[in-house]
C-alpha cells in the first residue's frame, strides 16, 4: 500500500499553526507591556511561573526516567514489550511538556500587555488576550501533529505499509499518548494544587477575614495566585488537551487498522482519515480566529458574538468539511462515518450548553444558589452539591445518544456485535471524538485567552490602574468564564469517546502481546481445553477467551475499583489543597500580623514565601495521586488480568466522568453565584449573603480547577497505562 | 421432592422474634415516663410522628395502587407478568411498612423513658434504649421470616415442590421484594428529607445565629428535628433493613433454585439454606440481645465493652452454626459455602471498622478536619469531601475481595465462567449476604438504639432535666454513633452482595418472561439467525444471546446511565434537603422575630408550624426521586434491551455504593469533628472554630442521613424493579 498523498496534509498543517502561533507571539511581544510597575509585576509573575514550572518538569524527568527504564527492561530484557515504547513515551512526554511551556510562556507575557490595552479599549484587550490564547491552541495542535507525523512517517519507513504493518505501526504510536498522559496528569494535578492553594489561601484570609478585594496588592499570596493562573489553568490544560488531541487521533488511527484490515487500500484511507480531518481542522480554526474581531467600542454582547463566530464557524466548516475529506478519501461509508463526526461535534456543543445553563448566573440554578446564602454558607454547600450532581443528567444522557449514534452510523445500524461490526462501530467513536476537537486550536485560543484574562484583570489591580480599566478586564475575564463552558463541554466529551476507543486499542494491545509471547514458546489454551491462537482471533473471540461477560466477577470487581479509582484520586487532590491551603492561611495571617503597615498600604508583603509555600505544596502533593493513577491498572491487571482491566477501565470512564462534570459544574456554578451576588444581588458585595457565597466559591475552586479536570486526564492514563503494560499482564497474571 | 423438615425452624423462629418484640416492648412500657413535662414532649413527639407516619403512607399507597393496577395490567391482560405479582408486591410493602410503624412507635414511647431512668443511672438509660432498639430489630426478622414462610408454603401448596416448581416458587416470591424497596425508598427518602429538613434549619438558626444548645425548647424547630430522628433513622431505617433481609434471602433461594436445578434433593436444600441460616440467626441474636447487661454504675468503655459483646457473640455464633446447618442439610460443598458465609461476615466487620476509622474522632482523619477548621469553614468542607471520598478505598477493596472469595469458596475455585460455576459462585455471594445479615435482629437494635438515645437527650434538654443528666444521655448518644458504625457496615455490604445477586435474578427472570412470551408464540433468533430456546439456555447462553459484552454500546452506555442515576438521585434529594431547611430557617426566624419574649424563655415558640413545613415538604420532594427510581430501569429496558439494563445495574450498584460510602461518612466525620472541637479542642464550644465545624455537619446531615443511605435502597431496588418488569423489557423492546 502506499501513502496516500493526503497524508502530507499533516505535517503542512502542523508546520502551518506552529509558524502562526510563532507569528502571534511575535505581533504580541510588540504590544507595549505598560508603567514599569505593570512591567514589575508581570515580571514577578513570570519568574515566578517559570521557576515553578522548572522545578515540575525536573520531579516529572524523574519519574519519567523511571517508567523508561522500567519499559527498556520490559522491552529489551524481558522482552514482553514493543521495542519503541520507551522512545515513543518520552517524545509523547516531551512534546506535551513543550506544548505547556510555549503557552504559559506567551501567557505570562501577554496579561501586562492586555492589561496595558485595556487601558485604551476593550477590544484592544481583548485581541491581544485572544491572539495569546491562540498561540496555546496552534502550539498543542502543530506540535501534536508535528509528533504524529514524524513517527508515521519514521516507522512506515522501517516496516513499511502493508496490511500487518499498518497495526504495527498504528499500535506502537499509540504509546506515546502514554507519555503525554502521564506529563499532562502530573502538569494538571501539580498545576491545580499550587494554583489553588494559593487562591483558597488568598480568598479566605483576604476576601473573607481582612475584607479586601481580589488581586490586592497588600494581599501577601495574590502574586502567588496570579502565577498558580499560569501554571495551572494554561500550562496545565496546554498538557492536557494535547494528550486529548493526540489521543483521539491515535487511537482512532489504530482501530481503523484493525477494522479494515482485510479491506485493501481502505485499511491506509481508515488510518490516515483521523489525522486529515485534524489538519483540515488547523486551517479552519486559523479562519476561525481571524475571524474574531472587533470593531472600536464594541458592548459586551458584540464581544461574545466575536468570539462565537470564530469557534461556531470553524465548528461548522469542520461539519461540511469532513464530508469532503471522507468522500477524497475514498473511504466506504463515508457519510456514515461523516455523520458520526456531526453526533460527537454536537455532543460537545450540547454539553458545553448544558454546562453553561448550570454554572451561568444568567439561568435559574445558579441564581437558586444565590438564594440559597440567604440562610448561610451550609446552605449554599449543599444546594451547590445538589445542583452539581443533578447537572450530570444531560451530559451523561446527550454522550450516551453520541456513543449510540456515531457507532451505528459507522457501522451501517448494525447491532449484530459481529467482529466487524463492532471494529467499525468503534472506529465511529473514535472519529466522532476526533471531530469534536479537530477544531482545538481555536477552542482552546478561548480556553487560554480566560486566565490570561484573569491575570490582566490581577496585574490592573496590583499596578492600581484605576476602576475603569479594572472594569474592562473583569468583562474580558467574565467574557472568558462564559466561552470556557464549551470548551470544557468538548473536552470532557472527548475524554470519554476517546477513552471508549482505546478500550477497544486495549484489547488490541492485549492480543499483540500474547502473539509475541507464543512466538517466545507460550501457548494458550481457551475454556473449552482447546489451544487458542491470539494471532487469528477476532475482537469477539478475545472478548469471549477472557471470559468479559457482567457475570464475571474479576470484571465486577474492576468496575468496583474503577469507580472507587475516581473517588479516590479526587480525594486525594482535594485533601492536598486543602493541607496546602491552610499553610498559606497561616503565612497570610502571620505576615498581616508581624509586617507593620502591611494592610494600610506602607509595607510591601513578602510574596515570595507564598510563591515557595504553593512550590513546595504543589511538587510534594502532586506524587502520590499520580502514581495511584499508575499503579492501579497495572496491579489490576496482574491480579484480575484482562477482564479486570477493562472492567476497572469502563468502571473509572462512567463513574469519573460523572463525578468530572458534578465537580467542575458545582465548582463554577458557586463561582458565578458569589458573582450574581456581586452584582447587587441579595445585598450584594460585603453582605453576609456575599460571606456565605465566597465560602462556596472557595470550596469549588479544588472541585472545577484541581480534582474535576485532573479525572479528565485520569480516565485516559488508566487506559493508557493498560495498553503500554499489557504485556506485563499477560506475563504476570495471577488468576 | 420434600420440604426438608429443618424449613419450619423457619415460622417458629419468626414468631419467637415477634413475641419477644412483644415482650420487650411491655417491660419497656411498665417503665416510668417521668415528669408531666418529659411526658408532654413525649407525646408532642409521638403525635408528630403518627401523624408524618399516616400521611407518608397515604402517599406511598397512592403509587402502590398505581403500580399495582399496572402490574394487574401486563399480568392478566397482557400476560407478560407473573400473575401472583401484584400481591406479592402489596404483602412485600405492607410488611416493610409495619415494621417501620412497629419499630417507630416503639421508639417514641421510649425515649423519655431512657431519659428518666438515666436520671438515675448511666445502665438503667442503656437497658431501655438498647431493648427497645431490639423490638425494632426483632419486628424487621420476624416479619421478613413470617412474609417469606407463609408465601413458600402457599406456593408449594400451588405449584408443588418439583424442579421447575421451586425455580416458578423462587422467582414468584423475589417480586415481593420490589414491594418492600419501594415502601423503604419512600420511607428513607421522605424521612431522610423530614429529619434534616428540621436538623438542618434548627442548626442554623439556632446554634449559629442565636447562638442557643442544641435541643433547646426555645428553638421552634426543635420538635420537629426529634420527630424527624424517629421518621428519618427508625422508621426509615426498619423498611430499609426490612428489604435488605428479605432481598437477600429470597435472591439466595432463588439461585439456589437454578444453580442446583438437575441436582435431585439438593436443589431444595439449596433453597432452605438462606432461611434457615436467617431463622438461626435471630435465635443467636437473641442470645446477643440476653448478653447485653451492665453493672450499676459502669463506665463508658465497660457499656462499649456490653454492647460489643453481644453483637460479637452473635457474629461469631453465626459463623460457627453455618458449618452446623449447612452440614446438617447435607448440603454440596458446605464447607466451602460456609467460608463464603464467613468471607461475608468478615467483610461487614472490617467496612464497620473502617468506618469507625474515619469517622469517630478518636481517629486522625475526624481530628484533621476539626484541625481544618482553624482556617474557616471552607477549608473543613474541603477536608471533609477529601477524606470522604478516600475512605471509599477500604470499603470498595474489602467488597472486592468478598465478592471473588465468597465466589470461589461456592465453587471449588472455578473461574471457567461454566454454567454451572458461575451459578454456584453466585450463590455463594447470595449467601454471604444472608450471614451477613443473619443477625439483624441485634444489630439493628444497636442501630435503633442510636436514634432512641438521642431523643431521650432531646427530652432531657427540653424538659430542662439538669446537666449530669443530660451528660448521662449524651454517653448513650455517643455510643450510639460508635455502634451504629458497624451497623452501617453490614447494611452497605450486604445491600451490595445482594445487588449481585439480583443481577442473576434477572437474567433468571429474563429467560422465564422470554419462555412465557414463547409459550405465546413469540420466536427468538441469535445472531448467527438460528433459533434461540430460552427455557433450555444457561446463563452463559443468555449472556451471548443478550451480547452482555463489554464492547457492546448498549452495555457502555447502560453503565454510564446507572451512575449519572445515583449522582441524580443524590442531588434531588441534596436538593430538597436544602429548599426544605430554608423554609424552616425562614420560619425560625420569623418566629424569633415576631414572638416577642422567645429567646427569653418567657414565649412558647409554635412547634406545630415547623413540624408542618417539615411534613409538607419530605411529602412533596419525596415524590420525584422515588419515581425516577422506578422509572429510570424500566426506560432503559425498553430502549436499551436487557445488554442495557444490565449495564445499568452494574454501573449503579459500583458507582452507587461508592457515593454511598463517600456520602455517609464524609457526613459522619463533620459530624465527630465538631463534637471534637465541642470537646475543648481548637477552642471549644462557642469558638469560630466550632462554628466553622457546625457548617460542616449542617452540610454532612443530609449526606449522612438522607442522600448516602436512600442510595443503599436506590442500588436495589433498580435491580427489583427491572426483575419484576422482566416481561416488559422482552415484550417491548426497541433495539
Amino acid at each position: 500500500m502506499t501513502v496516500t498523498p493526503l497524508f502530507w496534509l499533516v505535517p503542512i498543517a502542523s508546520v502551518v499553526a506552529l509558524a502562526m502561533a510563532w507569528f502571534f507571539f511575535k505581533s504580541m511581544m510588540k504590544a507595549d507591556e505598560g508603567t514599569p510597575r505593570m512591567r514589575e509585576i508581570a515580571e514577578h509573575v513570570r519568574k515566578g511561573a517559570m521557576a515553578y514550572l522548572k522545578q515540575q518538569y525536573l520531579v516529572v524527568l524523574k519519574v519519567f526516567l523511571v517508567l523508561v527504564v522500567l519499559f527498556a527492561f520490559m522491552a529489551y530484557v524481558l522482552k514482553i514489550q514493543n521495542p519503541w515504547v520507551p522512545f515513543a513515551f518520552l517524545t509523547g512526554g516531551l512534546f506535551s511538556g513543550l506544548a505547556g511551556f510555549f503557552g504559559m510562556k506567551t501567557a505570562t507575557y501577554a496579561s501586562a500587555r492586555t492589561a496595558n490595552a485595556a487601558r485604551k479599549s476593550l477590544d484592544g484587550g481583548l485581541r491581544i488576550a485572544f491572539r495569546s490564547g491562540a498561540v496555546m491552541g496552534l502550539v498543542v495542535v502543530g506540535l501534536g501533529l508535528l509528533d504524529i507525523a514524524l513517527w508515521f512517517i519514521a516507522l512506515s519507513y522501517v516496516y513499511g505499509t502493508d496490511h500487518v504493518a499498518l497495526i504495527t505501526i498504528t499500535t506502537t504510536m499509540l504509546t506515546f499518548g502514554m507519555g503525554a498522559s502521564t506529563q499532562a496528569l502530573f502538569a494538571r494535578v501539580g498545576g491545580g494544587i499550587y494554583t489553588k492553594a494559593a487562591d483558597v489561601g488568598a480568598d479566605i484570609v483576604g476576601k473573607v477575614e481582612a475584607d479586601i478585594p481580589e488581586d490586592d496588592p497588600r494581599n501577601p499570596a495574590t502574586i502567588a495566585d496570579n502565577v498558580g493562573d499560569n501554571v495551572g489553568d494554561v500550562a496545565g490544560m496546554g498538557a492536557d488537551l494535547y494528550e486529548s488531541y493526540c489521543g483521539s487521533i491515535l487511537s482512532t488511527a489504530a482501530l481503523g487498522a484493525t477494522a479494515f484490515a482485510s479491506a485493501g487500500e481502505m485499511q491506509m484511507r481508515a488510518v490516515i482519515a483521523p489525522m486529515i480531518i485534524a489538519a483540515v481542522g488547523i486551517f479552519l480554526s486559523l479562519i476561525g480566529i481571524f475571524l474574531v474581531r472587533t470593531k472600536e467600542g464594541a458592548s459586551m454582547s458584540q464581544l461574545l458574538r466575536s468570539l462565537a463566530v470564530g469557534t461556531n464557524t470553524s465548528a461548522v466548516l469542520i461539519a461540511i468539511a469532513t464530508f469532503l475529506i471522507l468522500y477524497g478519501l475514498g473511504l466506504d461509508n463515508w457519510i456514515g462515518l461523516s455523520f458520526s463526526v456531526i453526533s460527537g461535534l454536537t455532543a460537545g456543543v450540547i454539553i458545553g450548553q448544558a454546562t453553561e445553563f448550570y454554572t451561568s448566573h444568567s439561568y435559574k440554578p445558579t441564581q437558586a444558589i444565590s438564594e440559597s446564602a440567604q440562610t448561610g454558607s451550609a446552605t449554599v454547600i449543599i444546594k451547590g452539591i445538589g445542583t452539581g450532581m443533578i447537572s450530570t443528567c444531560i451530559p451523561v444522557l446527550t454522550i450516551g445518544v453520541a456513543i449510540m449514534l456515531s457507532y451505528l452510523c459507522a457501522n451501517h445500524f448494525d447491532l449484530s456485535m459481529s467482529a466487524e461490526s463492532i471494529s467499525k462501530g468503534l472506529y465511529g467513536i473514535g472519529i466522532a471524538a476526533v471531530g469534536m476537537l479537530s477544531t482545538l486550536g481555536i477552542t482552546l485560543a478561548t480556553d487560554a485567552y480566560g486566565p490570561i484574562a484573569d491575570n490582566a484583570g490581577g496585574n490592573a489591580e496590583m499596578s492600581e490602574l484605576g476602576e475603569e480599566v479594572r472594569h474592562r478586564t473583569d468583562a474580558l475575564d467574565a467574557l472568558g468564564n462564559t466561552t470556557a463552558a464549551t470548551g470544557k463541554g468538548f473536552a470532557i466529551g472527548s475524554a470519554a469517546l476517546t477513552a471508549l476507543a482505546l478500550l477497544a486499542s486495549y484489547v488490541e494491545e492485549i492480543k499483540i502481546a500474547m502473539t509475541r509471547a507464543m512466538e517466545s514458546g507460550q501457548q494458550f489454551i481457551d475454556a473449552a481445553g482447546n489451544a487458542f491462537d491470539p494471532s487469528k482471533a477476532s475482537m469477539p473471540e478475545m472478548m469471549e477467551y477472557f471470559q468479559v461477560t457482567l457475570m464475571n466477577p474479576r470484571v465486577l470487581v474492576g468496575v468496583f475499583i474503577g469507580a472507587m479509582a475516581a473517588f479516590l484520586f479526587c480525594g486525594l487532590t482535594m485533601g492536598a489543597v486543602g493541607r496546602a491551603a491552610a499553610k498559606m492561611v497561616d503565612e497570610v495571617r502571620r505576615q498581616f500580623r508581624e509586617i507593620k503597615g502591611i494592610l494600610e498600604g506602607k509595607a510591601t508583603p513578602d510574596y515570595g514565601s507564598c510563591v515557595e509555600i504553593s512550590t513546595r505544596a504543589a511538587q510534594h502533593e502532586m506524587i502520590l495521586p499520580s502514581l495511584l493513577a499508575i499503579i492501579i491498572p497495572i496491579v489490576t491487571g496482574v491480579v484480575l488480568g484482562v477482564a479486570g482491566v477493562l472492567g476497572l477501565l469502563v468502571g473509572g470512564l462512567c463513574a469519573g466522568f460523572t463525578l468530572a462534570v458534578f465537580m467542575a459544574n458545582a465548582g463554577g456554578a458557586w463561582d458565578n453565584a458569589k458573582k450574581f451576588v456581586e452584582e447587587g444581588n441579595f445585598g450584594g458585595k460585603g453582605s453576609d449573603v456575599h460571606k456565605a457565597t465566597i465560602v462556596g466559591d472557595t470550596v469549588g475552586d479544588p472541585f472545577k480547577d484541581t480534582s474535576g479536570p485532573s479525572l479528565n486526564i485520569l480516565i485516559k492514563l488508566m487506559s493508557m497505562d493498560s495498553i503500554v503494560m499489557a504485556g506485563l499482564t499477560v506475563a504476570c497474571n495471577l488468576m
